[in-house]
């Protein structure tokens, strides 16, 4: 495990993974980990212990970080869908008391979703066992999300250096597009063109960060004018839980959803992403457009992701 | 799996099932399940993996569905028993694309209760996965428990064609009866006597089907008078959570409640059932009563039906 | 099994246990425990299936039952953490129903919390499966937790008779403190200070019993007198949620504080005790000495004793 991440065996933002890792190692970890799902699942983890604790509702990454420790021959031996509610956090209890607690049972992993920024973060800090970052409060990091993402692209184009991406919608608030910044920062060549409402707009510390790493972004309001020039475009979801809300008319929503216009405007390699749940910000029928993927090679992506996580976690030398 | 639902791999209602399939293909393999069940349990769906999503709450059937696939020897891989508030549904994420990425990840079976009706028919529709309805929101289907109820009248009896059944209750709502009437519509000679107050009348749908079926039946108010006449009595508990409630004096209530005097009345080879829960519809004296098959024959019959339909989908070829 | 219950097979209440089965059962069979959580588990429950039915919310206590089912080989095929909003508790099914129902399905074991006091012990007087006390509604009995407290004292003092323990806090509330009172009456020359606010005194039952059985005990209400004579502190929460409330001033609250002014009072052998979740009743600048034991051996012995229990009632002429 060393061997990937240097003496930290937490994954807790996009940040701490280098380019030579995602190319060198995860890819091609990826690539086998496609091919041991598709075969039906290896026992290669059994025995294995991995503890699911959520703070804040998931489906996909839930069930995918399971599914993921299921085909690779591991268990789930705990999980809670709502911990905030339903744990002893109801009664006070600090998060490193609750990680202390739970490292000393020594699972072989913690995937924690928490409800507070940074949250993942402190639990690696008093954890002895590794801890996986499942999404943090908005705006933070959903570090999973940004390397299946990455990994959705680079599979597609084979390559991510000279990407040209638009990044749709709540910007301001949503984790999935400011993690897949970080990554994107580590390529030469990219650039980002953020689309969101004036009062949803990218972050100052990502638009920093990205000027510090070379990558070039512009901000605009209509993605109508943006979509003929990219190679992909990121839609988002309006975080209407973190007070956000486009109250507009149906004028001004076209110019942040992706529909037939939009796409019969976009090149014809181009992708098509979201990291769902969609709500209305893409137009059923995009679904069937060869160009989207977020219905199939993103859940795809995703599983094999949080396979080769685990995998290079939890196995030994490996 | 074919040989038995002719290509059709979901189970989604009562009227799919055939007489033949029922009585050659279901009762016997029933038998077989409960030698399983007794013998402590067996290995034969080593591997599988088991989606547990309801969206309203449950005890005995998401139970009994998790029980069944753990006697065969499958895996619960991901459960959550609050769909609609824990998952991305709360994002508004539609039950498609929900079903779709469950889908990819490829589990071998979807269990889904759905919060409203048409959604496990609607999840099979778009689902690349088998889909086992474990309850419509009211009114509408209970197929799996509509099987059970017939194997238990059928191994008491030794028969369905000739019975006469009063059910008794909420029938305006109730999703069990309704399933169960269109399982019996399949049998000759059958009698069902509703026994309602008169704002919970069995539908209409449901008494057109039986009509058609040449199934008579009776609607009356009084199970005092119907009790000395039946092979069965189904009762069943007012849905107050569907806004039904019987809101009416003891001397009124007695005419559909199951007590002491009623089974005192019924034929000695009669039986009594219940879908559970129960609240107070049938006393608790009743209970010891060998005609009582509620709390044991019914829950039996379950989990062997449950493992049963299980082994029918999941094993190659059986 | 029956040779340790006497066959009883169900874990209540904490006076259920004798000092014989204490000292020559329950101590060494948890060290052979200890090696086999510390050899990563073994497969001696391998096909056990449990039962974890939770009414009120729990952390700790679900987990390390959840988790010493696994180090034994055996599985938890169901779990709820909520089964008064999500199980048929909510349609009005009484917990007689529930439990004839959950013990038909054959599990071997049912690990229940109940929301009202005595909810386990009827559980018991209607299952043929044996049932574990999780922790009754406060007050009322927490047996497990008593035994691995009684456990963690025994291994740092190698005896428990001559003990003086200092019990501190909502002690009316407090199921803990009530079941480690039962515990320490079967020993000798056992000394108990309760401290805690008058309004929060230990119920009368208890100290009765204490009576009954030769135990020495005190009523105060200031921690920093009693600090310096005792073997232990035994540390509770204010349990909020029974409207239970220490509405005072700065001052009045150092009366029932552990900080490191305790601290420096105690003997160098005493521990220091809490059964979690801790709020602010223990300042985390305690956590460190080497005295605290709370966030460490008693958690490790939570884990031990449950492995115990379930080694116990599991598994065939053990």
């Amino acid at each position: 495990m060393s061997k990937y991440f240097d003496g930290w065996p937490h994954v807790i933002e996009s940040q701490q993974f280098s380019r030579e890792w995602l190319e060198r190692e995860f890819l091609p970890l990826g690539d086998e980990m496609q091919v041991i799902f598709e075969q039906g699942g290896c026992d290669i983890l059994h025995g294995k212990k991995m503890v699911s604790f959520f703070y804040k509702p998931s489906t996909r990454t839930r069930m995918s970080f399971q599914m993921a420790m299921e085909y690779l021959g591991g268990r789930t031996v705990f999980a809670t869908e709502n911990a905030r509610e339903f744990s002893s956090a109801r009664k006070g209890e600090t998060l490193s008391d609750t990680i202390k607690v739970i490292s000393r049972y020594r699972p072989d992993v913690i995937v924690i979703r928490y409800d507070f920024e940074l949250g993942a973060k402190f639990a690696s800090e008093v954890s002895t066992v590794p801890i996986l970052n499942a999404g943090d409060r908005e705006p933070g990091q959903h570090p999973t999300q940004a390397l299946l993402d990455w990994r959705t692209i680079y599979k597609r184009r084979g390559a991510i250096d000279g990407l040209r991406i638009a990044m749709v919608g709540d910007l301001k608030n949503g984790r999935t597009v400011r993690s897949l910044c970080y990554l994107l920062g580590k390529f030469k060549g990219v650039i980002i063109d953020f689309i969101s409402p004036p009062e949803m707009i990218m972050g100052s510390d990502v638009k920093a960060y990205l000027s510090r790493h070379g990558v070039g972004f512009t901000e605009s309001t209509d993605l109508r004018e943006i979509a003929p020039h990219v190679g992909a475009i990121y839609q988002t979801r309006t975080q209407a839980e973190c007070g956000a809300a486009l109250d507009r008319n149906d004028h001004e929503l076209g110019y942040f959803t992706v529909d037939a216009e939009i796409v019969m405007a976009m090149k014809k390699d181009a992708i098509i992403m979201h990291p769902l749940p969609r709500v209305d910000e893409i137009a059923t029928e995009v679904d069937s457009d060869p160009r989207a993927v977020y219905l199939t090679e993103q859940i795809d992506s995703g599983l094999v992701t949080r396979m080769a996580l685990l995998d290079m976690i939890l196995v030994p030398d490996s």
